[in-house]
């Protein structure tokens, strides 16, 4: 006598999820049978249309319900330049200082070789095409300030400088061994000001 | 420029769980997003199954999809017998014992005056109905071994004792402090071997 079937199968569910382990599906599922219906609905929704609503922006590779994304499709941005980073949600802490007006390009993760994460991994090969294509002068690096990040900064520079094209790295005004999601703006902004040339 | 709308849902709907902050929704959506579709209708089918097909067994109030559940509905148990737990997890991990071969009674909480927790928001109610119908002569109480199990188990035990029914707790066998869910099924067992009448 375990569990019936729906929670049981509840609970495997929340366990494909990372950093939640038995105990704390279990705590997830319970909690979900003491909630709103309609809660439980919205939550399943979302799920399903998370998944099925959202694509890579072929340009960028941002997260994005429409493609282009909306970023690479607003032409009233500086087409001269492209800030690269790792993740999504660095992009929107980006944005958030409302200091940045050209595009983006975001990698989907660093280089790490003790992961055996290589460039071809994460979105170098699709930077390396757009820098083929648009006209890019500058490239601003505002990948993470620890290891993977600069070894990833480190990398794109050496394979980008043939292009004749300014790489740029945003300033270590963020606490080294940080997450750039974690700075506050004024601090981002600051890295951003700060820029050297690699 | 925030999230797209279909990846804001998704994390304001993990942020509905406990324990589940606004980084760590984000995390999860972003992680469900590079998830086999498959697996994704199969967590949302879940919630919304677990949500929808289970039930209180009406009456031990464990969680059930049939109802009476299964344990309620085996009339090969011992029919003296009510082993009083907190949780559906505390009678799963009963079960596993094998020692025991009596039925149980789920109280989904545990009385806690500084959490505002009174004997009316658990199952008590419910338990004092069941004492007056059925042939019970042993209550064996094994809401946890800390302070909000203790006051339950007093409670509860104060409650009853005008019924003639025999009230016992199990012994201290399991770390004090600690919750009946942790502890291995050997602990239990002697925990259960060792209970005293109170
Ligand atoms: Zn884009
Ligand atoms: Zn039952």
């Amino acid at each position: 006598m375990y569990y019936p079937e729906p929670i049981a199968k509840l609970i495997d569910g929340f366990m494909k999820l990372p950093g939640i382990g038995p105990k704390t599906a279990a705590r997830l599922a319970f909690f979900v049978l003491g909630m709103k219906e309609d809660d439980v609905l919205e939550i399943a929704k979302a799920l399903v249309n998370a998944k099925r609503n959202l694509v890579y922006c072929s340009v960028c590779q941002n997260i994005t319900d429409v493609d282009p994304c909306r970023i690479c499709a607003d032409t009233s941005r500086d087409k001269s330049m492209i800030c690269v980073v790792q993740e999504p949600k660095d992009l929107i802490a980006m944005e958030k200082t409302r200091e940045y007006n050209g595009y983006y390009h975001v990698l989907h993760g660093a280089i790490s070789p003790m992961e055996g994460i290589g460039p071809e991994d994460i979105r170098v090969p699709e930077l390396l095409r757009r820098l083929e294509d648009e006209e890019v002068k500058e490239l601003i690096l505002a990948t993470n300030p620890n290891i993977e990040g600069e070894a990833t900064a480190m990398y794109i520079s050496r394979l980008v400088k043939p292009f004749g094209i300014r790489v740029t790295r945003i300033a270590h005004g963020l606490p080294v061994g940080g997450d750039l999601e974690y700075a506050d703006e004024v601090t981002i902004s600051k890295a951003l000001e700060g820029r050297r040339e690699l």
